[in-house]
This record gives C-alpha cells, structure tokens and sequence, in this order.
C-alpha cells in the first residue's frame, strides 16, 4: 500500500522507515496536555487493529518500565516545545530498550526532536497566537499515524479517508465556533463565577474533556477541576451534583456516546440547566468529515472551539489565560 | 508449576482451568471503586510479564470494543456486589468475543458471578462493618490472579512469597492505623473544613488516591476532588496550589516514588503544611512483607487507613458516611 499525497512528510518518512509487521505494541507517552491527544490516538488504535497500546503519562513509564517494552515497541511522544524534561527522557529510556521511537514537536531540534528516531512536526495555534489549519495539529498528524500503521499491518485503509476528513475539519470547526458562539456567551457568565467546574466525557473526547480541565481550568483560570469518565460518574462522583454544580459535558459521535447521553439526562434531572453546558457533537454540521471518523474528530471540534469559552471566562474572571500562571515557566522546579 | 496451598482456592480454580500460554492479553475491567484496584494490578502486571493490558471501566469496553478483545484475551471483572449491570454486560460481552472471563465478588450467586467462566469471591468490611484480613480483600484475590499468571506464562515464580507477603498484610495496616491515629487526629478538622480536597499518587497507589477521591471524598461526603496523578501534577494541576489548598498525598515504596517526592517537596514549598495530609508507607513498620511486594501492598495500606480518617472527617462535618448517598442505591437511573 501506499500512503496519500496529502499525508506529512514527516509521518510518512516515520512509516516508511518502520517495520510495521514487527511493531507488537504501542505506547503513546507524553505529559499533560500534550498526554491528552494520546487518549484519542490510543482510542482509534483500539477500533482499527488488534495491536495492543498503552497510555502513559513520560514519567510513570519510565519508572514503571513496563516488561512489554522491548524491540517490538513503537513508542510515540509528543511535547509541544520538545523541551519536556520526562518526554525527552522516556525516548532515551524507550531507545535504550531498543523500541522504535517517534516525537511529535513544534520544534525538530528540540531536545524531544534530537531524541527520537523520527520526528514529526505539527503547528500549535493558542501559544504563538497565529491561526493554525487543524490539519496541522498535533492531533492531526498522530491520526495519521495510527492509521498509517493500521493500513501497514494488514488493517483497512482509511488513510484517504482521514486525509479528506482531516481537510474538511478546518471548515467544520469554524462553523462551530459561530454555532456555539450564543452558547458560549450564555454560559461564559454563568460558569465563570464558580470555583469548581467538572468537565464529562467517554471515548474519543475523553482527553478533551481532560485537558480542558487540566491545562485551562486549573492552570490557566486556578478553577477546580476533574474530567471525569461519563460512566465513572455513576460510580461515585455524581453525588456532587446539586442545582448549584458546573459542567462541561462534551457529547462526541463515537460509539461511546450512550454514556455521555446518560450523563447528560441525570445531570439535568438533578442538576441545574444553568450550570450545565453541554457541547453537543450531533448538532454541528459535519460536511466533508467521514462518518467513520467524525467520531474520532469531533474533540479536536470541542478543544478548539473550548479555548474561544475559556478566553470570555477569562475576561469576566479577569484572569488572563496565559500570563496569569504562578509557576509553569516561572520558577524552577 | 504448583501453586501455594495458601491461595485461594476460587484462584486455583480459575488459573487452572486457565490455556495460560494462550493469554494475549489481559482486560481489567469494572466500575468507580472497583475498577481503581485494576489500576494497581495492570502495575504488577506489567513489573512481571511482557503480558499486554488495558484497564477500562465497564461501560466503556463494551462501547468501545477494543480490536485487541478476542479468544486469546482474559478478561478479569470486580463488581462488590456482584450487580454493577455495565460490568455484568461486559463479562456478557467478552464471553461473546470468546475471550476467557474471571469475576471477582463477594456473592458468587449474583449477576456477574453467573456471567463469568470463574468466579473468585473475597471479602469486604466496610459495608457489612465485620471486620476482615485484608488478606482475603479484592487487592489480595486479583493479585495472586495476576502471580499466578506471571508464574504459569514463564515469569518469575513469586507466588510463595506473595502469600507471605498478603499473611503479614494485616498486622502491619493494624499497625499503620496506630502509627497514623495521630496525624489522622491532627488533619481531620483542618480538612474536614474544605470545599476541595485532591488526592495525589502515581504507579502502584493511584488506585488508592483514584477511589479515595471518587468513592469517599465525592460519593460519601460531597466533597469537590480529583486524583491527580503526581507527575501529571506539574503539567497544568499544580497552579491550583496556594497556601489554602487541600492535598493527600500517598508517597508509595514502588519505582515511581520519586514522582510522588518531587509532588511533595512543591507542595510543601507553596502551599502550607496544614492542609497537605501526607502519607509515607516508608515510615510503616512492613515487617513479614517482601520488599519485592513492599509497593504493592502499601496502598492496600493507604487504602485501608483512610476509611478511618474519612469517618473522623465524616463526623466533624456532620455528614454520615455510607447512609448520606443523594442517588446512589436510592433512586432508579
């Protein structure tokens, strides 16, 4: 098989130089936000091949050091900078046991970009301020990468597919931002006075939801957060809820979704409407994205167009998003 | 290989019955409380064997049915009552997929210990309020599940000494709860007091810090939290942190404890030592427990000790513990 024209460059010269018949498991490390992406990437792993992956935050895997990794392992990692200290130090750890290492940066020559045996470039929009394509994003090309190596291992390829998908997902979040534009001025208020917002969701946007909680809530607005598992609700955390409790239940299109549909019918029995936003992937206009992957992009949808929420709560909180960090890049630590 | 006299003998049964060499793959799968201990069996798991595994809540793996779940898959299920539906329909659906099932329940009689090939029963204490060894606890069935296999698939044979291990368990939580009836005392009026308490871990205690967070702090007492996971902390959670911020830390005896040293040593610097409750297993008199198991077994340790400190937090909040649930077991949903 051969790979689409459109696909990166990057991630095709990764491909091509991996022996994908011999690639027996997957780990995908990063930290943080950049930790968030891989949930999704492990997600349509899960779907499309029978090769077993692993999620792990760069420094519990290497400390943990899992007996799986070995010379048949595909480690793929990601940080934005390249300059994440555990990132960088899990593709020395994930070399020295002789796995295949691939990093995702911003920045080639980046510690990260040095480490690894192959690195893939992608465009970050919300730090430099200029407006990306999402076919550019970190998101983006780890797809390409998940499903590059399903097309490779005997897998149904859908690489065209993605790549189309992937096109049309530019215009698609556009359209969102001024679909959810009244809903975000409704609910910019509304949430922006509380001190605890849970965000919800299953599946392909549970990382989303994830690092929405933790990379813009708590550390971008010190706003206490969980993203919490829309089944997991049930078990224990929905006992928070009461008519004064705030969420951001994210409703994807994957096959996941009867959970956040459950979630979202107990969260307005017993919670407030006022409190309770809810992006709902079932509303927006899909032209041009695959139904078999508006699933897996429908949370590059939420995340982008959840920095526009985060940007009006930080005006009323009048607590800048980026500027306003105590610690992150401030201070040693 | 034989395995000890002292295992269980629900564990003999189903390791034996067990085509071990023809495991692939391991699920560990169930629901809130039950799914935090699948956390740290995944953790030995993957110190021991190049076995691969995921852990998923219940409803989630039913949803997403992984590619990877086939004939060659076991699937080891946790429901305490053994009526936890999404994790009864998933034993439901492993066996469809052919893969091998094992539930674990109090009440061999129930609906999951019906679903599955084997069921292997253990004992719970705190909602019969008998008291229990933790030998014959969850924690302590799934990891003689999980030695077991180690030892059958050509791992190092370290049953005998986990059965050891799990006979000196008791004795030293019986001691941990002297050793930490003091800081327990001190802490619970400075934490009962806050709206937000998170809980902090990383390897083999996660799973402690996960149910404590979810199952107690949440379910049982209506206060806001998270299981933060410790180095996860310095990616985006940590600015949450100021002098009035909540913390329980559990600093384990696992490979990751730097993780939870460096998440020490910040807390400490910025926030104040009256609100951040810190659990040391390395000052626990373990004595009997192999330092191989040491990790392992602390937060069965963690876990056990803090039901203590929740119903000294319960009673200063007037808030009853197991009786006070707004939804769970009281309405339908």
């Amino acid at each position: 098989m051969s790979l689409p024209s459109s696909y990166d460059p990057g991630v095709v010269a990764a491909l091509s130089a991996l022996d994908a018949a011999a690639v027996r498991h997957v780990f995908f490390v990063a930290c943080g936000g950049s930790l968030s992406i891989m949930h999704p990437a492990k997600f349509l792993l899960d779907q499309h091949a029978p090769i077993p992956s692993d999620v792990y935050n760069a420094a519990e895997f290497t400390t943990r050091a899992p007996r799986t990794l070995n010379e048949n392992s595909l480690v793929i990692l990601c940080s934005m900078t390249g300059t994440t200290r555990e990132t960088k130090a899990a593709a020395d750890f994930a070399r020295a046991k002789g796995a295949r290492t691939i990093g995702l940066t911003v920045e080639p020559q980046s510690p990260l970009g040095q480490a690894v045996d192959h690195v893939v470039s992608f465009e970050a929009p919300y730090t430099t301020g200029v407006p990306i394509n999402a076919r550019n994003s970190n998101y983006a090309r780890i797809y390409q990468l998940v499903m590059g190596l399903v097309a490779l291992t005997g897998g149904e390829d859908l690489t065209a597919e993605l790549m189309a998908s992937l096109t049309a997902l530019q215009p698609a979040i556009d359209r969102a931002q001024r679909h959810w534009a009244r809903l975000f001025a409704d609910y910019a208020p509304r949430l922006a006075k509380h001190d605890v917002i849970y965000t919800m969701a299953s599946g392909a946007s549970y990382g989303a939801a994830y690092s929405f909680a933790i990379c813009v809530l708590m550390e971008m607005q010190w706003i206490n957060s969980q993203a919490i598992h829309a089944n997991e609700f049930f078990h224990g955390p929905f006992e928070v809820l009461d008519r004064d409790r705030a969420f951001i239940l994210l409703k994807g299109l994957d096959s996941t979704r009867p959970l956040e549909d459950r979630a979202d019918e107990f969260l307005h029995r017993f919670g407030s409407a006022a409190n309770i936003m809810v992006l709902d992937a079932a509303t927006l206009d899909l032209t041009g994205i695959d139904p078999r992957f508006q699933g897996n992009l429908a949370p590059l949808i939420f995340f982008d167009t959840l920095w526009r929420f985060a940007y009006k709560v930080a005006d009323l909180r009048k607590h800048t998003m980026l500027e306003a960090r105590r610690y992150m890049k401030k201070i040693a630590y």
